[in-house]
């Protein structure tokens, strides 16, 4: 098992405007195969999101890029998203440290 | 299996203020075991948050408050969060469903 | 000038799922309509969400709910919305507050 | 006056994390003093947090980098941050107009 890394955490999840209720699904699929040929991200898909986790804050945000990117070129006119990032710098972790972490402190 | 009912669905994250970058963690699975007593929520820890799910959107808005109040309880004088709520009325589902969907389309 | 009080402060926003690009703006106005006749609440429209002030956190929960309602009442099917909440107990502020702090802060 | 623009119009608020309750004006005053430097940006403060706008996503994102980056470098070891992108590339505006529509309908 290799060392864990200090990496940055983010949620991400995006709504294409312009389309009905039910077509979204197809849409944020669309972003999250974009989403992970962005080289060094890791994802985990969530039931209001996706779950990033990068080296680099600089490799967060170009996922946030191709996403977009992903859906003008699928012919969507307008999209909104929602990132949210945790940067921690002191301590080496992983996204399933975090919620490990959260259910340990549950029991207790 | 019971029928799939019309449901909310949001992703709600606290962050107490006030803290060390370290003790988080704890604070955070208070908020949770206050919110898994609110009658009628189901929930799911995430790396980056909770996701609930209700019958009523009211329901999801009880477990803001108790989680907050949690928090002041246990001492925290100041606490943020971010809650995103996905409502629609037009079609039964749950929060297993949305992950299903997309995961079916990313393969297309 | 009457003291000033312990409030929460909370920036919200919504987005009406199933219509153009274009006819967004009508829907949102319709929310705010209906968040200003909260009783006790302050709102102030910004470029991406309304900034919200109660004494109440449960009166910032109910602006949400006649939010969500009053487009359900004008015929939309899903509602996608984001609250981003300040609850700060500790010490009386106002929203008009926050920004005087940071501008005075951002001249230091 | 220049003609409008397409433009992504974004809001950004960012919480050092470490801190105790007060102190943190301070620190966003920081980031959007960084924030203010990166070339082809337009910011407005409110009460919840910062309205960015710019003509590429690009821009938007770079923001955002230099924010954690200025609170990294003032000895923050960690950094929570929300961005809410709107992305619209099928129409000119800036977001002084999203206000004024929002309030234009507000009163019909």
């Amino acid at each position: 098992m290799s060392p864990e890394k200090i990496v940055v955490i983010a949620d991400f999840s995006v709504t294409p405007i312009g389309l009905g209720t039910t077509s979204i699904g197809k849409q944020i699929a669309t972003t999250i195969n974009a989403i992970k040929e962005v080289k060094g991200i890791k994802y985990e898909v969530t039931p209001m999101g996706t779950v990033l986790e990068a080296e680099k804050l600089e490799t967060i945000l170009e996922a946030v890029k191709v996403a977009h990117e992903a859906l003008f070129k699928a012919g969507i006119k307008r999209v909104e998203s929602h990132l949210r990032i945790d940067d921690r710098r002191d301590k080496p972790r992983t996204m399933e440290d975090k919620v490990k972490t959260i259910k340990e402190y549950m029991k207790k």
